[in-house]
């Protein structure tokens, strides 16, 4: 018996969506954006000097750091960047969150943040969405170590109107108020706005979803330069430089080109309508969505038995076999043509059943 | 007062060599590469098809992966990657440093380790060098939580044959031996030959120094499958996807250019042969190096007045404000013609000091 082994830390890790490497599939499963990003961004690929390669990545990340404030009301001393939103937000549990009292998040949310609180020891509550699953905000006054809201929630695609964060945030003075904006961009009302009121709030963003880079792994944290330079101060005690130079210049090039973001927005917002607008005629019921994925149910279809049929047909959605939520699917809005596909499959799957 | 405040996480970060931005500056304070990445790396980012960068990077790295063990004995199951060897390492203590007993490592080595000992909460001791900076093997037997051997070492450069490494695995069995390698390639032999002996042995290494790809952030450990699946885990529990589709692209690419490599590395093991040689007629004591950097003091000289000049000047070296090395400097091996230079600040600081 090697000894060894009994010192090792073992945890149960988060499972993302799959990622198969598959001819002529429809990827529907992830959130990512189905268009590419911004041609700005070829550019700076295009034309960044390779040799600088050799140097370390800048820390301060200034190109980047200044065209986000172009997009922001906020001072390039109120950002904090990172390898992704899910290391921005888990070094924001690693930072704030070290109370006794547990910290609060949705039953129904992105299922890292239970995660996250397992690494970190952090005690945790989970709050049950009410029955149309919604965020109740008065189950989220006071008492607590801590809070965590998705908005819009992942992954019921729900946005909660922001005047009910600050009803959150007004009951909660002494925690750290965490709001998730993943998908903010695809229909909701940034808390970015009560930032100056709050100085306990931390909104988190992502380049992943609205601004069609996944691949270059870019999040970012918005809030008082307090909380920033607490963030800075653990973020270089574990690795002082996580922003590569690619993905700075890609990020760079992305965040001055709202045009382009706007219209790809715009296009998915229209997808989903018509999305949701076909589910509605075969019977299913999708929760209201502000997000680039919709949540769907149909009562006389297992959601189970739906996935497995898209999956042996190459259109790859979500499904998580989670209580309260095994009845539904995930399903990213791709393009017009991905969801003609979709929408294809779903009817081939219903006739077949029936007949 | 902001409750608030209370329950933030307060560390003390490294500090790394700072990246100051100044036209004409001889910058040999960060270990960089003088030179640029292979020209495959230019090649693979211009080819790189930037649509894709909406998709998440693959999970697995496989054309990564399978590149590395090109280089390396070892299995795609036996390589753990990271954003950089500062994550990789990081996450290797998280993991692995479990003990109630302190994980011991040198009190002069890579100023990292204490903080992510403070930043985990492990255990630590520090065991000193001999007089002549070099690790004592024996001291390293038995009784601990883990060890951490950088090798070669830094800030000192100098090798330890693997022999006294595989003595220390020798005499622990039960606890995991991280082996540090960021300078390997500048002059040693890597443990990486004891794995499938060891299977608590954990080898680190990085594209940042001979690779010339710090700008990418990749590194990565070797290790038994079991330890690897161990990082595994815990890195899919703090962030999923660290390593951005451009980077692992780059590195592939760096990874099967062998040859523009070595001749880096040739030119970089000359140009620093000639620098100790011209340190030792101004009367420096240089320590043997087998890094791409030197460290070295002259009795005569304040190494932190040397320092300061030599930064007025725009040569930009390192100096470590700390016991047992604050009569030392830390130089990078530039170009010949960046030596030159600062070999030319080091003769004019002497004249003018004897004048």
């Amino acid at each position: 018996m090697e000894l060894w082994k009994d010192k090792i830390r073992k945890v149960v890790p988060y499972v993302p969506g799959e990622q198969p490497n598959m001819p002529d599939i429809v990827k529907l499963n992830t959130n990512e954006c189905p268009y590419p990003p911004s041609p700005l961004v070829e550019k700076a690929i295009r034309e960044f000097n390779t040799s600088d390669l050799r140097k370390y990545p800048s820390i301060l990340c200034a190109e980047l750091r200044s065209a986000l404030t172009k997009s922001y009301p906020v001072g390039a001393e109120n950002l904090f960047l990172g390898n992704g939103s899910d290391e921005v937000l888990a070094l924001c549990f690693q930072t704030f969150f070290n109370s006794e009292k547990p910290i609060l998040f949705p039953d129904v949310t992105y299922s890292f943040y239970d995660v996250w609180c397992e690494l970190y020891n952090i005690p945790y509550k989970r709050i049950p969405l009410d029955k149309d699953f919604r965020i109740v905000p008065e189950d989220y006054y006071g008492n607590n170590g801590g809070i965590v809201i998705t908005n819009p929630n992942a992954p019921t695609s729900i946005y909660m109107d922001i005047e009910y964060i600050e009803k959150i945030l007004e009951n909660n003075r002494d925690v750290i108020v965490i709001v998730d904006e993943a998908y903010i961009d695809f229909g909701g009302r940034s808390a970015v706005c009560l930032l100056g009121k709050y100085s306990n709030l931390v909104v988190v963003q992502t380049y992943s979803k609205s601004r069609a880079l996944a691949g270059i792994r870019v999040g970012y944290a918005m809030a008082c330069r307090e909380l920033i330079e607490a963030l800075e101060a653990v973020k270089n005690s574990f690795n002082s430089y996580t922003l590569n130079s690619l993905s700075q210049a890609a990020a760079a090039a992305a965040a001055l080109d709202n045009e382009y973001f706007e219209s790809c927005v715009n296009k998915i917002k229209n997808t989903r309508q018509r999305l949701i607008n076909e589910l509605d005629k075969l019977g299913f019921e999708t929760l209201p969505s502000s997000a680039n994925f919709i949540f769907t149910a149909n009562k006389n279809i297992e959601a189970k038995e739906l996935f497995a049929y898209l999956r042996s047909k190459g259109v790859i959605v979500r499904y998580f076999d989670k209580p309260r939520i095994n009845d539904r699917l995930r399903i990213t809005v791709g393009t017009d043509k991905e969801i003609d596909r979709l929408l294809t499959e779903i009817k081939n799957f219903i006739k077949e059943r029936t007949q």
